[in-house]
C-alpha cells in the first residue's frame, strides 16, 4: 500500500514537471531573432553540452566503481543492510542530479537569444518573463525530478535508511563535481577573457573578437546554470534525507507517530512545490517596469505560502510525538522550519549588508581602491571575513532553539524549511546567467546599446533576491550536515564515545577542519590554471590572427579552441578533489589509531571551517565585485581610474571565491556527512 | 621547604639572566659608528620606546580591571578559590612579559648601529656576533623572567592551580596585545612606506628621505622584536603551565608519583635553559663566514642537548606513574617531549618547502605571478592554504601518539617539549630584525654599499632557522591550547557531558570557528586603515615639502609625525579585537541556552580554525614574499617587469598575514583557553 504522504508528494513533483513542460514550451515558442543571435546562441548551445557530456564521461567511472563497492560489500556482509539496493538507489540519486542539469541547461541556453530578442521588441517586461521562464525550467524540473526520484526510491526500498541515503549520496556526489567543475570552468574562461581581452586589448566585454567570449558564456551556463542546479538539487534532498536519517536513526527508541515525523519532510516538500509554482507565476504575470520588485515579491510569496502551509498542516494534525524517549509537541517540526526560513533569510541580509554597493562594507572597500591592489584584496578578504560573525551566531542560536523545539530532528527540518521553496529560489538564481548571457548575445550581434541597457538592467537585479538564496544554502547547509552528523553518530553506536577530550576526536576535528582548506587550495590553483592557459591562447590568437584585434570584418576568433581548454581545465581540476572527498571518509574511518571517533570529529572539523570559508569567500567575492561596480558608477575616478584598475584586481581574485570556491565547500561538507553515514553500519562494533 | 625542582628551575633562570647581563654589556660595549649613525639608531630607540609606553599605556586599565574582577569574585565567593591571589599572579604573568619585551627590544635598537658598524669594521663575522648577541638579550631574558616569575608565584601559592593558571593568562594578555598592537604598527609603516616610497616615488627601500622609513624600523623592533618576544613568553608559560594544569586537573585520581609529574615541566624548562645558553655560544663562537650554517647548527645544538638532558634525567628518576588512574612508563614524558620536537620540526620544513625560493611552490607562484596581480594573490593564499595539509596531518597524528605514552599529559608535554630552547629559538627570530635595522641604518646614512650587502646577507639567512620557529610556535600552541583546554574541562567538570551531538556543543564550535575569521578582519582591517593614513601623510610630505622628493641636502622628512601615525592606528587597532577575546569565553559561558558546554564546544572551534588559519596565512604571507625576492633574483624579468610589479602587490597582501594576523592568532587560541581554565570554577554546577 502507498502512503498517503508519498501520493501527496509523487502528484506535486508530478505538477512540478507539467509546471516545466508548460515553462519550457512557451520559452521554445518565442522567436531567436536574427540568425546571427541564433548562430551565436548555438555555439553557447554546442559548448556547454559538450562540456556536460565530457563531465559526465568523467564522473561516470567513479559512480560506477562506488555502485560496484557497494554490491560487493552486501555480498560479503548481508548483515549491514549496505547492498546492491543502496547501489541503484546511489546511480538513482546521480541520475536525477544528471538529468535535472541536463534539461534545465538545454533550455537556459536556449532562452538567451530568446531574452535579447524580448528585449529588443518588447522592453523589460518581455524579457524579464522569458528569462525567468527559462530560469524557472531548471528550478521546478530540480524540484519535480528529485522528488520524484526519491518518492520512488523510498517506496521501492521501504524507506530503509541504509537504501534511501545512498540517494542523497548520489546527488551529492554529482553536485560536488557539477559545482566545481562548473566553477573552473566558468572562471578560468571569465579571468581568460578579461584579463587580455579588456584590460590588455582595451575591448569592451563580450566582444566578439575576444577568442574567449564564448568560452565565458559558456561557462555561465555550466557553472551557475548546470552547477547551480546540481548544487541546489543536493540541498534539497540533503536536507529531506537528513531529517529522514535523522528519524530513523533514533526509530529505536521512538514510541509514537513514527509516521508523523517521517511524513512531515516529504509533505513540507510538497507545499513547497505549489508554493514556488505560485511564486514564479506571480513574476511572469505581474511584473511591470520594475523587475528587482517582482523578483523580490515572488520570493516572499513563496516563502509565505510555504511557511502558512506547513503550519496549516502542522496544526490539522495536531501530532505531538516523541523521539528518544523525549516529547515534543505538534509545533515543533513547524516551529524548527521557520527557525530555519528566519535564520536563512538573516543570513541572506547579512550577505547582502556586506556585498551591496548600498551600504558601507562595499563603499569602504571601494575607498580603499584608491590605495591600490593590495589594500583592496586585503579589505576585501576583512569584509569576507567580518561577514562571518553575524551570520554564524543567528545560525548557532537557531541550531540550540531548533533542538529546543524538535530535537536533532528539528536542526534538519530547520534545514528543510529553508529549501522548501528551492524551486522559485533557483529559478531566481538560474535568471541571472540568462540575463547575462542574453547581454552578450546584444553586444555580440552588435544590437542598438538601449537592448544591452536592458540586460545589464535585469542582469543587476537579480543579485540582492540570489543574495537571499545563498544565505539559505549556507544555512541550510550547516543544519543538513549536523543533521546527518547526528544520524550518523546514532548510526555508528558513537553517542557516548564521542567526548572533546578524546583525542581522536580532537585529531579529528584538526584533519576536517583542514579539508576545506586542502580542498579550495585546489580549486584555486585549477581556476589558475586553466586562466593562465587561457591567456597564452588569447594572447597567441591576437599575434598571430592578422586582423583580429583591429575588428576586420571577415576574420573570427578560434572560439572552439578556447572552448575546449576550459572545459580540460575543469575537468582536470575537479577530479583529485573530489575524489579526495570521498576517501578522506573512508580513510580516516578505517585507519588504525583513528576510526570512527576520530571520522565524527573530522565531520565536525570540516563542518567548523567550511562554513566560515563558505561565508567569508562567497561575500569577500561579492564585495570586490560590487565595489568595482560601484567604482564603474562614477565613484573615485570612475571607470579606467587608478581606483579602478585596483577594484578590477579585486574582482579577479574574488570571483573563483565567491563562484568555484564558496560554493563547492557547502557541498563538501554535506558530502562527506553522506558518505560517512552511508559508510556507518561498516564501523559498527 | 623549597621543592628541589623548583631550586633547580630558579637556579637556571638566574644563570639565564646572568648571561643576558653579560650579552647586553657585550653589545654595549661595541662602538656605534658615526655620530649620524648614532642619531638613526636614537631616533628608532626613541620611537621604539614611545610606543612601548603608550601602549601599556592603553593594556594597563584592562589588566587592572580583570585584576579587580578577580578580587571581588574573590571576596563575594572565598570556596572557588579565584580571588586576590588569582590577581597577583595574573598581574605577575603581565609584569614579565612587560619587563622581558622592554629590555630586549631596548637592547635591540642598540644593537642597530653597532652591527652596522661591525660590519663595516670587522665583516660578517663581528655582524652575526653583535646581532645575534642582541637576539639573545630578548632570548634568554624571555626563558630567564618568566621561569624566575612563574617559580616565585608557584612557590608563594603552592603550586595551586586555580592561582598559578593567573600567570598564564597574564602573560597571554599582554602576548597577544603586543602581538596584534606591534604588526598593525609594523605592516601599517612598512605598507605605506613602501607603496608611495617605492612604488610611487621610485626611491630604494630605506631611503632617507622616505618619511616613513623611520616609522618602518621602529616597526621592526616593536613588532618583530617586542611582538615576538611577548608572543614565545606566553607560549612557554602556557606550555609549561598547560602541563601543570592537567597534571593537577588529573590530581584528584592521581596515586603515585604526583611530584614527578610536577617537577617534570620545571625541569625540562631548566633544561632547555642550559642547552639555549649552548646554542647562542656556539654561534658567537664558532661561526665564521657562513651565518647560515653556523644559526642552523647552534639551533640543532640546542635541540639535540635539551632532547638528551631531558632522557638522561627521565632515565635517571625511572619514575613510572598514574593520572586518572592509568599507568604510564616513565619514559612517556620523555616520548611526548620527543614527539613533540619531531612534529614542530616537521612543521617548519613544510613551512619552508612552501615559502622558500628553492622549491617548487614558490617558484610556481613567481611563474603565475606573470599573468598579474590576481594571479599572484590567487596562487599565493592557494599555497598557503594546501600547505596545511602535512602539518595538520602530523599533529593529528603526534597528537594521538603521545596521549597514548602519557595521557593528555603528554599532549601537553609535547609542547613544552618544542619550546623547552625558546631562548634559542627567540635569539635567532629577534636577531632578524636587527640585521634588517642595521641594514636601513647603513642605507640611510650613506655607507659603502657593501656594508648593506653584508647586512643584507644576514637578514636573509635567518629565515629557514627561522622557519623552524614558526613551527615550532604553531604546533606548541595547538598541543597547549589542547592541554589547556583538556585542563578546563575536567575543572569545570564537563568530562561526561560534552558529546558531539550535544546542540550546546555544536553551536558554541560554530561560534568559536567563527573568532579568528572575526579576529583576523579586524586587524587587517586595522593595517588597511593605519597604511590609508601613512600614504596620504607620505603623499603629503612629499607634496608640500619643497626639495625633499630631489634629495635637497638639509631637507628632511617630518618622521615624527609618521610614527605618531603608526603608534594610534596601533593602539585603536588592538583595543576591539584584544577586548572581544576576552569576553568570548565569559559571555558564551554565562549565556543561557548555551553556558559552559558551548564555551568548551567554542574553544574547540577556535582551535579548528585557528590553527588553519594561523598556518594559512604565515605560509601564504611567506611564499608570496619569497616570489617577489625570486624574481628580483632576475627570474621572469626581474625588478620593474610586469611579473615584478604582481609579486610586489602578493607581498604587500602577504605581509599583514603573515606577520599579523597568523601569530596574534596563535596567542589568541590559547589565551581565550586559558581565561577559560581560570574561570572554570564559575561554571561548576
Amino acid at each position: 500500500m502507498l502512503d498517503r504522504f508519498l501520493v501527496v508528494s509523487g502528484v506535486a513533483s508530478l505538477c512540478s514537471l507539467a509546471f516545466v513542460v508548460y515553462l519550457a514550451r512557451y520559452v521554445l515558442s518565442k522567436p531567436q531573432g536574427t540568425e546571427k543571435m541564433a548562430a551565436i546562441s548555438r555555439l553557447i548551445q554546442q559548448g556547454a553540452r559538450a562540456f556536460l557530456f565530457r563531465e559526465y564521461m568523467y564522473v561516470f567511472p567513479v559512480v560506477l566503481t562506488i555502485a560496484v563497492l557497494f554490491t560487493v560489500v552486501g555480498a560479503a556482509r548481508p548483515d549491514l543492510g549496505l547492498n546492491w539496493a543502496t547501489a541503484i538507489a546511489f546511480v538513482s540519486g546521480a541520475l536525477a542530479s544528471l538529468l535535472a542539469g541536463f534539461l534545465g541547461m538545454t533550455i537556459a541556453t536556449r532562452a538567451n537569444a530568446r531574452t535579447t530578442y524580448a528585449a529588443e521588441t518588447g522592453g523589460v517586461k518581455s524579457a524579464l518573463d522569458v528569462a525567468v521562464s527559462g530560469g524557472a525550467v531548471m528550478g521546478m524540473g530540480v524540484v519535480g525530478i528529485s522528488l520524484l526520484g526519491l518518492v520512488i526510491v523510498y517506496k521501492l526500498f521501504n524507506g530503509e535508511p541504509a537504501i534511501v541515503n545512498g540517494y542523497a549520496m548520489g546527488a551529492s556526489l554529482l553536485a560536488l563535481f557539477a559545482r566545481s567543475g562548473g566553477g573552473i570552468y566558468t572562471k578560468g574562461a571569465d579571468m581568460g577573457a578579461d584579463l587580455v581581452g579588456k584590460v590588455e586589448a582595451g575591448i569592451p566585454e563580450d566582444d566578439p573578437r575576444n577568442p574567449a567570449v564564448i568560452a565565458d558564456n559558456v561557462g555561465d551556463n555550466v557553472g551557475d546554470v548546470a552547477g547551480l542546479g546540481a548544487d541546489l538539487l543536493e540541498s534539497y534532498v540533503e536536507s529531506i534525507i537528513a531529517s529522514l536519517a535523522v528519524a530513523a536513526a533514533m526509530n529505536t527508541v521512538m514510541y509514537t507517530a513514527p509516521e508523523y515525523v517521517r511524513a512531515f519532510p516529504f509533505l513540507v516538500a510538497a507545499i513547497g512545490v505549489f508554493a514556488s509554482i505560485a511564486g514564479v507565476m506571480y513574476v511572469k504575470l505581474f511584473a511591470r517596469t520594475n523587475p528587482q520588485k517582482a523578483l523580490m515579491m515572488g520570493t516572499y510569496l513563496s516563502a509565505v505560502l510555504s511557511i502558512v502551509g506547513v503550519g496549516l498542516y502542522s496544526w490539522a494534525r495536531g501530532q505531538s510525538f516523541e523521539l528518544s524517549g523525549v516529547a515534543y509537541q505538534w509545533y515543533g517540526p513547524f516551529v524548527s522550519c521557520v527557525l530555519g526560513i528566519v535564520s536563512g533569510t538573516i543570513v541572506g541580509f547579512t550577505s547582502e549588508y556586506f556585498t551591496s554597493g548600498s551600504y558601507r562594507p562595499v563603499r569602504r572597500l571601494a575607498e580603499g581602491c584608491q590605495t591600490g591592489a593590495a589594500i583592496a584584496v586585503t579589505e576585501g578578504t576583512a569584509v569576507g571575513m567580518q561577514s562571518t560573525a553575524l551570520p554564524v551566531l543567528v545560525l548557532a542560536i537557531a541550531n540550540v532553539a531548533a533542538y529546543h523545539f524538535a530535537g536533532v530532528y528539528g536542526i534538519a527540518v530547520a534545514s528543510l524549511g529553508m529549501l522548501a521553496t528551492t524551486g522559485m529560489v533557483v529559478a531566481v538564481d538560474s535568471y541571472g546567467p540568462i540575463a547575462d548571457n542574453s547581454g552578450g548575445i546584444a553586444e555580440m550581434s552588435g544590437l542598438d546599446p538601449k537592448v544591452r541597457k536592458i540586460t545589464d538592467n535585469l542582469d543587476a537585479v537579480g543579485n540582492t533576491t540570489a543574495a537571499i538564496g545563498k544565505g539559505f544554502a549556507i544555512g541550510s547547509a550547516a543544519f543538513a550536515a549536523i543533521g546527518l552528523l547526528s544520524a550518523f553518530i546514532i548510526t555508528a553506536e558513537l553517542q557516548s564515545k564521542l567526548v572533546l577530550d578524546n583525542p581522536r576526536v580532537l585529531s579529528g576535528l584538526l584533519i576536517g577542519g583542514m579539508i576545506p582548506f586542502l580542498f579550495t587550495s585546489m580549486l584555486f590553483r585549477a581556476v589558475g590554471r586553466s586562466a593562465f592557459a587561457m591567456i597564452g591562447e588569447v594572447r597567441r590568437q591576437f599575434k598571430e590572427i592578422p586582423g583580429l584585434k583591429e575588428g576586420k570584418p571577415g576574420v573570427y576568433p578560434d572560439s572552439a579552441k578556447c572552448v575546449d581548454i576550459a572545459t580540460r581545465g575543469a575537468l582536470n581540476g575537479m577530479m583529485v578533489p573530489g575524489i579526495l572527498a570521498i576517501l578522506f571518509p573512508a580513510i580516516v574511518g578505517f585507519m588504525p589509531g583513528l576510526g570512527p571517533q576520530a571520522l565524527a570529529g573530522m565531520l565536525v572539523g570540516a563542518i567548523a571551517t567550511g562554513v566560515m570559508l563558505g561565508i567569508q569567500m562567497a561575500n569577500s567575492g561579492g564585495a570586490m565585485d560590487n565595489a568595482k561596480k560601484y567604482i564603474e558608477e562614477g565613484n573615485y575616478g570612475g571607470k579606467g581610474s587608478d581606483a579602478h584598475k585596483a577594484a578590477v584586481v579585486g574582482d579577479t581574485v574574488g570571483d573563483p571565491l565567491k563562484d568555484t570556491c564558496g560554493p563547492s565547500i557547502n557541498i563538501l561538507i554535506k558530502l562527506m556527512c553522506v558518505i560517512s553515514l552511508v559508510l556507518a553500519p561498516l564501523f559498527i562494533g
